[in-house]
Formats: C-alpha cells, structure tokens, sequence
C-alpha cells in the first residue's frame, strides 16, 4: 500500500492475504478426500457443491478447525481465490461438467485455471480443453487413481490439458500425490500431455486394472476348482505370490480377502458375494477405441466381455443345468500347479500391459500427444490400484528405447515370458481339458503366439475376401501396397 | 380423360405406361448388378449416378437392349418414376446418403419410398427413417449380402425402414433375391423390422462372417502348421468337411482357393496372398455394439482383433526374431486330428452364431425391434457369404421356441457342441501346448466353460471393487438387488 498516497479502496470480500490457495467443486467422498488432502499440505481451500448443506456439513464436520472456507454459490468461491485461480470439479462425468464449466466463465478472469479430476471421456476433456481456452483460461482434465483412500493420502494423478496450467497445479498435485521410490520422495503424478491425454491414460490404467483382475479370478478359478484350495490355502498362495513377480496392491487385496469372516454367519465373505460383475464403463471404452484404433487389446476387452457374463447369472443357472463338462479335477502335482498358475498370470500379465502401452502409443500417434511412456508406468507405481513393483520394469524398458514398439520386444520381458512359457501353456491346455474358463489367459497366450509368427493364416482370409468380395490383395513377391485380385471361380479346380 | 371436354395437357416427360417401376442411384458395381438383376424379373428401371458419363457406358453397355432409362439428373430420374416412387440408393455409405435424401425431398411426392442398400451404420438409419417420414415419405435400410455376383444372380435382402414400404418393396425384393429350400422358392427376403432393424441383422451378418472366417484361419493352421498338410491335402479336408454339417458357402471356397494356383509363377496361389487382412468396419461396429449392450460377442471381437493383429507385419517379423515358442508339430494320430479339428471348429461356429443371436435379441430390446429370430437365420439361408445348411437348425430351434435365451440352451446344439466337445478340448490344448495361435477357438471354449457355469470367479472381483473402491456387492444369501459393503481392510487378518 502507497505510503501517504489516497487510502486504497480495497473490494468487498476477503483480502489478498486471506484469499484461498485451491478451490474444489463437489463434494462426494473423492471430493472431501482430495480437498482435505490439499489442505493438510497447506493450503487454504475454498470449497462449493450444489447442495449447499453438504458444503455446511463437511466444514462443521470434518473440515473443522482447518484451513476451510465453505462457499454457497460459485461467485463466492472464486471471489475466495488467489489468482490464477486454481478450481477443481469433483463432479460427476458428463453434462455436469460442461455446465459447471459454462458457469464458471463468467466468473474467472483471463489465466485462470478449470481442473476437471473425474473419469472423463478423454474425447470430451479434448473437446472442454480447446472451449476452455479460446475462453482464455486454462484447462486440465487430470486421471485421478487411488479410491476414497488415495484421494486423501495420495492419489496416483494423469495430469492432463493446457500446458501452462501445469507450472501452476505441480507444487499442489505433487505435494498431494502418492510418493514412490526408495526415499519415498517420488511423487505419483507429472505432466502427461496435451488435451485429453491425461485423461486417455487414466482410461487405459483403469482398463488395464479389469485386465489384472480378470487374470487374479481366471487364477482364483484353476486353484479353486482345479486344485479345491480352501480359503485359507488361497490366502497363503496370494501371500507368498506377493512377495515376487507379483507384488501389488491388487494381489495383496486378494490375500486379505481370503481372510475376511462375514460378521453375521462366520463363513467366508468372499463366498458369499454374488459372482455378478458390475462395471462402470472405462474398460468398454478402452475396447471400444482399441478397436477403432485397429490395435489388439484382446485382454481388456475379455476382462470386459467376463464381467458381461457373470451379470447374466440367470441364464447361467439355467445353462448349468443343460450343458456338460469335465470334471474340473487337476490331478497333477498339486505345488507344481500352483507355480504353474502364477507363472501363467505373471506371463498373461505382461501381455496385457504389453498391450497397453501399444493403445497408448497409438492413441498418441491419432492425437498428437507426445507420451512419455516411462513416466506413465511411473505414475502408476504408487497411489493406484494396479501399483506393482512391476511397473519399475516398464519404466527401465522404455529408458532403454523410448521408441520401444511392444514390451515383449524388450530383453526383459521377452525372457520372462520365455521362462514362464511351459507353464502358461501347460496351464491353458490344462483349463480347456478341465472345462475351466479363462479367456484372459487363452487371449494372452493368443496374443503371444501370434504376435510372435512372421506368418499368420491371414493369407486365407485374404484370399476368402478377394474370392467373395473382389476385396484384392497384396503379395508376398511384390512390393508392399501393391493390390492384386484374382479371379478364383474361373482358376479353381472343378469339384468333382 | 374426359370426353368431349378441353384437351387434357400432360406434363413433360414420359406418358404413365412408359415410366419405370424402380429408379437406383449409383452405379458402382454393386449397383449397377443389383439394377440388372431388378430389371431382369419384369421390371424397367431409371438409373442415375453423378458422375454422369458412368450412366452412358452403362446404357450403352451391359444395359443395351434392355429395360433401363439412363437420367443424368435426379429430377429426369424422378420424373421417370411410377408412384409411389421407389427409389435405391446405392451409393458410399455415410454423408453421401444424406446429401441424395435432402437432394431427392423436393423432388418427390407423398408415398413416395428412398431405399437405402448400402452397408449403413444401423444408427444412421434409425435417424433416417424418422427423418424420411417427418417430411412424408417412406424410407427402408435394407441390407444387402452377396456381393457384387449376388447383387446379379440373387442377393440375401434384410429390408427393415418404414412398414409400410415393405408391400410396394416385397414383389421386386423377393423376384430378386436368392431363393432357397427343396423347390427353390424360398426367397432370402423377409421383412425384418422397423427403422435401423434390416441394416443392424445386416451387421449382424457381417459379424458372424467375420467369426467363421477366423474359424477356418485357426483350422487351416491347425493342420498346416500342426500336421504340415500340403495345400493339395487341404482341399481334400476341406471338400470332405464341405458335406456334413459345415456345408457352406465359405468352407466351399476355402476348399476352392487350395486349387487355384498363379498363373504367373505357377505356385499357390494362398502361399502368394500377404498375410496382412483388411477389414470395413462392420465386425468392429458389431462389437463396439456389443461392449455397450454389454453382451459378450466374443468372436467377432477376437476375430476383428486377430486381423488387426495380423495388419502389424513389420512388428510380427521383429517379434518372430526375439520371441521362443515350442515346435508346432503334432505327433498323434494324424486323421483322428483332422476330425478333431473339423469338431472344434463346427462347435466353436455354434458358439459364434449363438452370440451373434443374443447380440440380436439385446439390440431388439433397445430398439424395440419386433424381429423374429428364425425369420433371420433363413434370410442368410441364400445369397450370402454365411449361407449354410447349419441354418435351417437355427430356424428349427426358435420355430421351437421363439423366446429361446441362447441358442446353446436348445437340444439341438446343446447336444452338438456335447458331441464335439472332447475333440474340441483337446484340440485347444494342443494349441496351446504348440504354439499354434487360436483366439477364437480359445474365446468360444471359454464363453462355452463359462455360459455352463452356475458360478463364476466374479464373487472375487466383486469383493477386490468393494474393498478398494466400496463398489458394494449383492449377496448369495440376500434377495437380489440389496447391495452390501464391507469394510474389508478392518476385518482382514493382520498380515504376518
């Protein structure tokens, strides 16, 4: 303030120094939890949601005696903030957030900085990104990984969008994302790309996380019916699987759930859920754009296409009664077999993240996003429900050669699965004579033995195509793109 | 005309008995066979194509001497028409059908009826058809199967659109589409269903191709690969499997293609084709479809993968150099193993069409599709690249029961696949053990497993969603519908 000048006219409302660091929109479990995380590094947070008494209830309530302004309207939530402003939606995927955004406009000034952190169609974070910024502020759709937990401890975070919005969200978002690495100082979250790429690669963490799950059943499965391990046993294979290959979160959750007693009848809660599957719609638009992208991401989409037919449960009891099968009984060495599962779900594991990061590069290649493949494996190392001591290996894979097209390709991932080939292929000729259904791990050993053949039966194909359809062909004497059509009916061998 | 009163002024153009009973619009190949084939049952038809010069090569070439009126406008062609119009539309599908709707709406009359026959997004046609009537006219997607030789001689015809367009359509539809049954007069045209209806079963179809070609891929390695038959042995197979219960068009080729051989090299002409397989997006539209619906269409998704796979040959012949597998040679007995093979692969097609009919009977809820199952299978009984004596059991089976759920729970198929089974299981796992790549084998085995079974491994992925994202699970000892939730982490055994 001038000294001796006229008395400075300051504006209604909060002076500077009170002014709030963060602002959060929507304030569900993973809203509250990411708003208490910011402010416990801190931050001032100023905080709104529709319902107004919700944002009364959580600063009488857990908010209490920190560093929270609760806000009744969206006016009063950006007056509270220092500029650039920094707002983050916590609202639900789809029309809300256009319309929170088209609410917001008017109220920011130029710079200012819209986050969305909800599971958003990339497409759609691609579409908000450039609104957002002929509007001239900036925007940025961020992946959110780690549950109601790591919302408030340490999220795992895609930070995608405007690329001057970073400088301004990595002193917050990395002080609130989970942290890795040997001194625990690495945090979870760094710049992903422009646009929707944050976003796109949330989407493909969290399909990959329906592949890992689909394979942890698929191996639940062969144990269960084809050794009838009891839970007790299951929980000794989970504990001492997660002490190898396999150390993650998803394989420790399964440890403990074959531990857990439902309070009210003492039997094992995991036998009494019904095997129905839900699912909230990330692995179907993965399928959906690996699809269009022509790359085969065959895990995700079975993992998917399982969880349809576990809903269809009436039609299964139905079928159970009509159809037959073998008896699911292995009657090899049972310790062997055990091996020989974990070998079969540690080498379907690397097919299936080998086909992640395929999509990925080629959804950067579609949108022009310069991945850093890396650093994706890296974010997800912590905070995230498919951390594992594995991504370390992905990472190393892709400091060797950024430009690295498939990580079988990779030294160490091609001997790993080498090493564990024999038992995966014992393992999934064992399923089909059992009658013991594992599509994850058929389409991985699919996946494998095809990726690998410099010679696929899809010269029939060809041929069948240009027989019917005049579809044409290349040949492998000429020169690449060159088309050839015969005609087959008049060249044949008259039948006899 | 009145007697006696002033002369009767007619319009231009021609008198009533010289204008044509059907007017088409785009004379590509497809086009120009299908007017051909409409004009050759008793019909004069006016054709039109943009590029105007197409249509006097046309008159003046495979059209001469016949019944055809060459317009080089869609007025002249409209003007050409006998009321109600019927006007076919045989052009790319996408904004093209759009432009020669809104081109053709002022020109034509109430009743009047637009066709389109191309190979449209079933969407599209939903949209269409309510477009086409809001502004008073009728309006059939039909989709139409056979290619350019059954577009002539006698195409499969799947018309849906506006009802009451099928009765001025019926006569010339079903004089030019194929005919089956014992007296060859069948036609392989039936009214499919309102709007999108007739081009969705048309995709449908396209799907199920996509499938039984993938079938015989993975059988034709099965015995090259596993047996090393030599393509003079395969035509021996595949004319033998051609008459029992896969008798069809495409084993009928596939046999065909092992005789033809390169009039230039004199080799084989399969061994020439480049393995590298294309595809126009129907198989891929059919599983997108799929994922949304939430139905598990398997084959037609590993089938659209396995070509995709296939497309990545620079990848695959790097990959080859690096990846191990086990040699792909079988060593038991070698004509057993080519029944074998022949099972699994008529199971594997049962597997196939029976998702394929489930896909239609969740999309005919959406839509509110009255479509008759039976009705389907026989449209595809002729004329196209699926048609098979195998339908007229599927026929059989919803003539049974038309509400049958899937087509596996009928005794028919129930007991094939039960006959084929242990030759299909132990096919597959040879595969397995070979290194011989077989994902729709695979995936049909696995939907077979798991469709049979009462319980699946999803109680373990529902309680992994509720522990670490409190997704809340149903239970097998509570009515449907109530959900639970369990605070896992608090009641799991502190690990050692």
């Amino acid at each position: 303030m001038g000294l001796g000048g006229p008395p400075t006219i300051l504006p209604k409302g909060p002076t500077v120094s009170e002014l709030c660091d963060f602002g959060l929109i929507g304030l569900a479990v993973m809203g509250e939890n990411l708003a208490l995380n910011v402010e416990s590094r801190g931050n001032k947070v100023a905080v709104y949601n529709r319902t107004t008494s919700v944002v009364d209830d959580f600063i009488n309530g857990r908010a209490k005696g920190k560093q929270f302004v609760g806000c009744h309207s969206l006016e009063e939530l950006v007056k509270n903030l220092a500029r650039p402003r920094k707002v983050m939606m916590m609202v639900k995927a789809g029309p809300a957030v256009d319309a929170v955004i088209d609410s917001l406009k008017p109220l920011l000034e130029p710079g200012d900085i819209i986050i969305d952190g909800g599971n958003t169609y990339y497409a759609d974070t691609e579409r908000r990104t450039k609104e957002v910024e002929e509007a001239g502020f900036l925007y940025s759709g961020t992946g959110v990984s780690g549950g109601e937990e790591g919302a408030l401890k340490g999220p795992s975070m895609m930070p995608g969008g405007s690329p001057d919005s970073w400088p301004h969200l990595k002193p917050i978002f990395q002080a609130i994302a989970a942290k890795v690495g040997p001194n625990n100082d690495i945090p979870c979250c760094e710049w992903v790309g422009p646009r929707g790429a944050g976003h796109y690669v949330k989407m493909v963490h969290n399909g990959i996380e329906y592949g890992d799950m689909q394979l942890i059943c698929e191996a639940y499965s062969m144990l269960k019916e084809g050794l009838g391990l009891t839970n007790d046993e299951l929980y000794d294979v989970f504990a001492e699987w997660n002490t190898g290959d396999l150390d993650s979160y998803l394989i420790e959750i399964t440890r403990d759930i074959f531990s857990v007693k439902d309070p009210e009848t003492g039997q094992f809660m995991v036998d009494l859920v019904l095997d129905r599957a839900g699912a909230k719609g990330t692995g179907k638009w993965m399928s959906q754009l690996a699809l269009d992208l022509g790359v085969p991401s065959t895990l995700v989409t079975e993992a998917v296409y399982a969880r349809g037919l576990s809903a269809r449960k009436d039609e299964r009891v139905k079928a159970a009664k009509v159809l037959q099968g073998p008896s699911p009984k292995y009657d090899g060495d049972r310790k062997q077999f055990i091996e020989q599962v974990r070998q079969a779900l540690y080498a379907s594991k690397i097919v299936s993240y080998a086909q992640g990061f395929v999509q990925l590069q080629a959804a950067a290649a579609e949108h022009d996003w310069p991945l850093n493949y890396g650093e994706c494996a890296m974010l997800w190392r912590g905070g995230c429900i498919i951390r594992a001591v594995f991504l370390d290996r992905i990472k190393e894979a892709f400091d060797k050669n950024p430009n690295l097209e498939n990580l079988l390709l990779d030294f160490y991932f091609a001997g790993a699965v080498d090493k564990c080939q024999d038992a995966w292929r014992h393992v999934v000729s064992q399923a089909a004579l059992l009658g013991i259904p594992v599509p994850a791990f058929y389409t991985a050993l699919a996946y494998y033995d095809g990726f690998r053949r410099e010679i696929l039966p899809a010269n029939l194909l060809q041929s069948q195509r240009d027989y019917f359809g005049a579809h044409t062909y290349e040949r492998t004497d000429k020169p690449r793109g060159e088309m050839f059509h015969t005609e087959w009916l008049d060249l044949r061998k008259e039948p006899s």
